[in-house]
């Protein structure tokens, strides 16, 4: 029996794989992909059947995937981060039925990020896509309120893209209504991987041009604070 | 000029780590961590200077580690998980002054956990730590209830100790004020690691005798569901 493995490729540079998703994509004999992340792994997979698509083409890769194993082949379907938030595991499992699935998890960007900017989660902490293509952006909004509300740190998931860049700005005012505007936000533009960019800024000082959806957010808690260029979110110890 | 690294080794076993942490743990002279999680990784620095402390002893291991790389040593200090979420990522960089400090990112215990259930998360995520050592309980619960009510998925860090009884069980109040008492929760002992015991209840039928600090929990959203064993919380794909 073949098995379909969905692997989190972490943030895209070699070093934040883990071994086994580097062992998992060596030993497979088919992979399917975004092409953009395929890439990020050509060279382990030279001598692999590599199935990659077009944005927007999760469920049709999900299928090819599904079909590649009852084919009678090993095969593994990619994420980047991790694949158990916003990425392939979902579908699979829903889509998939009497077929041996395994998840093999990995770093997601949110935690790359926040290793480039020093210590800025650490304590309580909400993951949020303001992507609104699949969840109603009233539903977005009500989770950015009541996190910021509750004083989680918060990381933005797609926070802007060339159709969607009014979502950023309103969750902004959300978060400007309970957070202090001095409170740290770092912005990273390709998280652990080659062409990165490491800025850091402020609630009421973010500019909104720097952000594509290459870029992840994180929004400090009422605790953060900078030094030296790092973002610093205490836990609390008598230090 | 020494450098300090923070590590995260990821949930325990060996796959699970990255390149990264791997070449950083085998390239320091010295490695500082807490003794549970230091024979978790004993193999790979056996020719190395090895400082560990007991439970507790965060900021003794801090001192130690900076110390050390003081004394002329390339020197890691190692958490479980990602050291940046309730790890030694924060204590570092508000204790050292004057040194090189880098932060090596692992997999969280929550996206550990979630491979090992299915696809639980998938959808915007909270994770919250139910110790009150360092956090005032009161906000602890005003941040499940945010998080309750706004339907993120939740994840419990640190849900029940010896000492600690009463706040899972006050935090499940909540959550059944919000939450579906049909709502999956996966319940991971040991994730990603050796030992690993995986449970799967809902918000009504939870047994809390089952749970400690070695548990991660795991709390859907409307939208999940369990098949065949697993949770499975949909990303919003018409599938």
């Amino acid at each position: 029996m073949k098995k379909l493995f969905i692997v989190g490729i972490g943030p895209g540079s070699r070093e934040h794989m883990t071994l086994k998703a580097v062992e998992i994509l060596k030993k497979v004999d088919t992979v399917v992909g975004y092409n953009y992340y395929i890439d990020l792994i050509r060279d382990l997979i030279e001598d692999k059947e590599i199935i990659s698509t077009g944005m927007r083409g999760e469920i049709e890769r999900c299928k090819l995937a599904i079909e590649a194993v009852k084919n009678g082949k090993d095969t593994a379907i990619i994420s980047t981060g991790d694949a158990g938030i916003y990425g392939m595991a979902g579908p699979i499992y829903e889509m998939a039925k009497g077929i041996d699935i395994e998840v093999v998890p990995g770093v997601t960007a949110a935690f790359s990020a926040a290793s480039e900017l020093g210590a800025p989660i650490m304590h309580d902490f909400a993951i949020i896509s303001l992507s609104d293509l699949l969840t109603p952006w009233e539903l977005i909004k009500s989770r950015i309120e009541a996190a910021a509300k509750s004083d989680f740190v918060i990381s933005l998931y797609n926070p802007r893209s060339k159709n969607r860049q009014s979502q950023i700005v309103e969750a902004f005012e959300i978060i400007s209504k309970y957070k202090d505007g001095n409170t740290p936000v770092g912005i990273v533009r390709h998280s652990g991987r080659k062409g990165r960019e490491i800025k850091i800024s402020t609630v009421k000082d973010i500019d909104f041009e720097e952000i594509d959806m290459m870029t992840v957010i994180i929004i400090g808690n009422k605790e953060s604070f900078m030094r030296d260029g790092k973002i610093i979110t205490p836990r609390g110890y008598d230090i």
